[in-house]
């Protein structure tokens, strides 16, 4: 961490601050400039608030060295993390494909899309029970009964099941689910992200409207602070001014988090682009990015979808765009 | 609601789109264009799915005219709302201050801020039990022990209270604070949006970091269509590409918000800065601006407070600005 | 176009309103409802202002159907457009790989670079002569030496140049360049897009950093508007909140424009990123995303570049690279 | 400047940059941590491109301490400037009102225009010649013709003029103009600015559509450091993912301004909200918010403006804001 002071600081408060750094176990190296003098702070500068030392009247800022996220950090950990479900394996050079409806509508419905897509390839089932939606007039998912909906499409298919938690008061319920989704709403719902680092499953967090990635990887450092070291991060699209598209799908952002950290990476080109015709090649561009995998919205009547129907492919589409993009992983794998 | 229609349409999935609509009692007018066909739908279209209806085959794309919101709309609710706390009015030509420290540290500190503030001229003592951070090492707040202070404080002062509620399972314990604050982060967190419309108490409402008008206005109605009127909007700064303030307070929102709803507007400089030194001035501009009132960070030691000491001013600092809003506000009231 | 009108609109307004419209040959289809009532305009609305329409009295909103933007629209002109400088072919399913220095530095450095990104697949040489700094106080690039060099190089290699203008005045040093590029700074430089439109080497434009879809084909527009329609466009990252990256490449912009325009889509990896280490991966992503090309810095000594060194890659991993997306545009073309 | 080195640097590199450092007579202080080493440089480093160091293989991060700007930082010059047009001074506690049409239509109606701003208060007149359009299809200014009428205008009313200049070929058409303007999608034409600089008319820098505080005044060091001094600010709304008023006007801008410049800050309400309704609530904050003037777009018949009539607001309405504006201005300077 580095300290920059103002110019002339009190000498008294400076040395408050050397000897409270020191206490800490903080060596404290000090260059002297004409207009400023910089402090070096080495040692273990996690656990010093950053805040605390730029409200001191001597300082005028600080800027932090080192990543403020331990668990998440790949420095700490440079080995890439699988997390298992069930027969599957997500990360570590696999591509996962999670496919679904955005809500779970029948039994009819999601036993249909489950069988379909697992036959074109995709290895998690994917469907909405509690819904988030903009509106208190929009339906708001089947809650309890669409988990227990899921849990028979599971039974059928042999999938497991990757669905989204809103409260923690729902957590009773999501016991038997495979993988806890927490929404980009919720990315920074802290008592929910600690709920979740007191239990096993694993927990896949979608990056916030408008989170930095440092920001990201600290909601994924509440659950692994908590001990679930099951952690995927799901980028599915950033806000920006541009309203052609629902967002903006960050591919960068599959790169950036390789080098930061050892987490799985998972995209979602559905609610990046809002519109169906757009999921085919933004999943193309995914795989060549080097994510670990996408979850894709499939509907079987995605005009008549509960919710989120513009941005739903098909099941023939998703036949299709599975075969690609298995296709393309394997050459690229081979041509690495 | 307007439905762009693409060239050619379906003959057969246009009439059935224009009956199903007929059904809900909407009324269509069709404009036939040379490269597009135009629906004008009229009727209580907040009904309708605008989503629905965009992912049919034979539509381009679907514009709303009617606002999504109808509890908050200002179109149907032409009075400004007055939220009556204790004995003092937020809203309604009142200009509201509401201050005090970020995290409730001690006794000896609330009560000590809460008296300087009231003399001050706030009327509402504000400070945080449950604290939203975004690191899991950093302080997390005092909790329920917090809150039992807070109440102290309000006993000592009879300053009415206001923090923020994290999560549903916290709701027992805001029984008896004044008012619930729901953070920025919080701000689609629709569970306990919904369980706050369910109780009396006033709600304030804070931003999202990058929400628009509309969808605060859609959390305020998820509030609201629970049955609990008693919302308060508060802007505090959004985020943007510029990175020396802490985020960018959007003071357009006072007049635009004016317009839209009925609802009281409060704003909070304090967060938006994220620098001490910019509150007094960024107050001032508020009141200007037309605001129902300020909540402002104040600290009596703000080098050596649990959190967010930056952007905290001091008890003298406060009284300062206090005076010269109120005399503002006086002043525009007197020149409207 | 729609007009929205506000409830209870003025009778003599509105018929002053109609009648100017069918003056202008526009049909105009009306829906009269309870809150509002609804204007469809038909006919060549390319001409009418909505900005002079939406500042009337009575009307609340005014929505555009039809794309601003004509020459550059796909809607009237289906076919891909192809580029052809000298030998080589940009659009219409080649891959074209623009590979050089940030800046021209010396005859020795750029004819250096052009033979090896030459050898490696490069098929157009890239290099500014003009460079637009952020600060007076840096390299502001060699101006029209660097003209020369560049053409030398090309004369050396055979490599057609591409290369930025900054100001109109510059345009007759530019008779003899190949590609004249637009900077992203100056995208809505209109007198340049002009003058450049009355010209005919191609032109590249690069997207503004906060330009919206629109605004980048409406700049292509003025250029295609004075009858020169050999325009390419180039995605080089907008500015968002992340700051991580010194922009956010917005792959997402390729397929869309695809459906927008016939206009050729180019991707610059290494403005987008600011980091050369994530120049390979997005390079990949970038031809999975079906653009026609890309334009990546190379620099033989990027340690001692004269700008922009942080974002350079060296020829050997230009190399590299290169054969990487030639494979895999060459797998994708065959499974598509 | 702060360097982050790498963990291990190679010791030959490093003593390498020290050598070079010293050579360019900075200062170099090491701070050896267990996994950063840290470097601070002491000295002129405005001189050291960050970005060369930062491309050095052993170096991972480099921070600026200081501003890279000297003529436009208020550290180096902390008087205010003011600059004189005319007989009216911009800055130094007066309060400017520039006013009139977004563009010059006819020699009665700027005439016309002028006459009624000067009589409510507007001690400069605006009017656009040149106007920079989206569309190459809209009205792009009189050009030439009317920067004849807007000095027909200065001629019956004694008022200055302001005008947008768009391309550095206009100049010698600007030798009669009091301030000539740069707008926003030029604020960074490095050529424009460059020679704005070797000439001495006071020269009003709008802020670019996403350009942060450093960017601009960057901008405005580049015509300092040409020579012309005289140089304005002009903050106008920055581009967000808020699509409500045309641009978010950021007020905080004013506070933060005064305190990293001396140069002078004026506010343009208009072509932030895009919305002339807003235009009067918006000036009253700016003129709270501290800043040195507004410019106001002012139209006697907007309905019929050539361009931006939603935003301009009519003379009479401009009399009443001029009002109320100088009774704030005179009771905040009263009560300061």
């Amino acid at each position: 961490m580095i300290v920059v002071l103002k110019q002339n600081p009190d000498a008294q408060q400076l040395s408050t601050l050397i000897d409270w750094l020191k206490e800490k176990h903080i060596e404290v190296h000090t260059s002297t400039g004409e207009l400023h003098t910089i402090l070096g702070l080495v040692g273990d500068t996690a656990a010093i608030d950053a805040d605390l030392i730029s409200a001191l009247d001597i300082v005028e800022d600080v800027k932090r060295v080192q990543e403020p996220y331990k668990n998440a950090n790949r420095k700490f950990h440079p080995e890439n993390t699988v997390v298992t479900v069930g027969d599957t394996q997500i990360g570590g050079g696999t591509l996962t494909l999670m496919a679904g409806p955005c809500s779970v509508e029948s039994e009819e419905q999601i036993v249909a899309i489950a069988k379909s897509v697992k036959a074109s390839g995709a290895t998690l089932l994917r469907g909405g029970a509690f819904k988030p939606r903009t509106s208190p007039y929009s339906f708001q998912g089947m809650g309890a009964e669409g988990l227990e909906l899921l849990k028979i499409a599971r039974q059928e298919t042999g999938l497991p099941i990757v669905t989204e938690i809103m409260d923690t008061a729902q957590l009773p319920l999501f016991k038997d689910v495979d993988v806890i989704q927490v929404g980009a709403r919720n990315m920074q719902n802290f008592d929910l992200l600690k709920q979740l680092g007191r239990q096993e499953k694993p927990v896949m967090i979608k990056r916030g409207l408008s989170a930095t990635y440092e920001e990201w990887l600290m909601s994924a450092e509440y659950v692994m602070a908590g001990g679930n070291h099951n952690v995927i991060l799901c980028e599915r699209g950033v806000r920006t001014f541009e309203s052609y598209t629902r967002n903006m799908l960050d591919l960068g952002a599959v790169p950036v988090l390789r080098k930061l950290t050892h987490l799985p990476v998972i995209i979602d080109p559905s609610h990046a682009a809002g519109k169906a015709w757009l999921v085919p090649q933004l999943s193309v561009a995914a795989v060549a990015a080097g994510c670990d995998g996408l979850i894709i919205e499939v509907h079987n009547d995605p005009e008549h979808a509960a919710c989120d129907g513009p941005q739903s492919i098909r099941p023939e589409t998703f036949a299709e765009v599975a075969k690609k993009l298995h296709g393309l992983h394997n050459y690229l794998s081979e041509n690495a």
